[in-house]
């Protein structure tokens, strides 16, 4: 089987899992935390090198007070809770705006933990816009375009995972995702279940990888 | 019904539909042109007011000399049938590799053709890196990103519909398809059936369109 090298995951649904539960949107994203432990204890089990969890975005920090303060806390407990792992951890998104949370500032360039060996991003605040406006005013001289973003220590995704059923990027990465393959779960993320994981990693195996030739 | 205002297709799938006739890869790309044509006049019943279609990039002109006059010259063919309906066509790419067809030089700028209304671009010799490049010289000073990149005059992407199977974007315009909903067509390009085309405006008329907020 062919594993992807680099997994991007969207764990997308948490407001609307909370809502078909009866409790308020905000209610939705700390049952996202274990979710993503197994997930990344599955990653390393198969060998995937690099996992890119999307945290929240700029956008998303327009939303409800209430909900902001809960996927922030949710985004700060589960980079908490994996730093008590083997993995070489990373935190990207725009830090000069005071949507970023302090208690993530050390996690900005990539920290071992434990034995280290697969890397873990979480996107926390990131925009899109703010990612590849880097590009006016990088120094790099690399011919490779993703060493020139802000998320430059984030390697090209083979494969993105989004649960919840909707079939759009909505900002995750645009360079390192213009030749992913894109799976689509369509249950809610706190409804993760092994399977909808083996069930990509089996599709992605079928798929035929040409990186636009 | 929301009909999407801006769709964008990737019409994949012409070589391996050529190679279940029996044919040679080269020879599946002729059979695209009619589709195109067919689509143009289905988006226009249905009030879309603009329309890209994926021709080619600069990463599929590395493939056999065959090949690639073959996509060349359906292209050209493509963009000189619909010059003859009521449209407005531009076609994006690098005018500067000797991969881009002369005979499209005159489209590079927005003409109006019959009655003009619908927006119909070709992405030509197109390559995403050549089009965010460009952010490092734009001389605008507008704060929306798509203004400072080469395919500035091609709007946000509501819904790509790609055909083929693959479930991927393979580059295609990774600015403008940020917030795209992603419709996949199992069957080959040269397969299109107006069926397909309903079935995808039916299922974005079901999306909860949020652009990441």
């Amino acid at each position: 089987m062919r594993v992807p090298s680099h997994i991007g995951i969207i764990p997308d649904g948490n407001r609307r899992w909370a809502v078909n539960k009866g409790l308020s949107k905000e209610n939705g994203y700390e049952s996202g935390i274990d979710p993503g432990l197994l997930l990344f204890k599955l990653c390393q089990r198969e060998g995937v090198q690099e996992i890119t969890y999307y945290g929240f975005t700029a956008d998303n920090t327009k939303r409800p007070m209430e909900q902001r303060k809960a996927f922030t806390k949710a985004c700060i407990n589960a980079v908490r809770i994996l730093s008590k792992e083997d993995a070489e951890l990373l935190v990207v998104g725009n830090t000069k705006s005071p949507m970023f949370p302090i208690e993530l500032l050390p996690y900005t360039t990539r920290k071992v933990f434990g034995k280290g060996g697969i890397k873990v991003n979480f996107l926390v605040n990131y925009s899109w816009k703010w990612d590849i406006d880097h590009l006016k005013t990088s120094k790099s001289r690399s011919n490779n375009i993703i060493q020139q973003i802000e998320s430059y220590d984030v390697s090209r995704v083979d494969l993105i995972i989004r649960w919840g059923g909707r079939r759009r990027l909505s900002g995750f990465l645009p360079v390192q995702s213009i030749y992913s393959d894109f799976y689509v779960v369509e249950e809610y993320w706190p409804d993760f279940k092994p399977g909808h994981f083996y069930d990509a990693l089996s599709w992605y195996n079928d798929q035929d990888i040409t990186l636009g030739g």
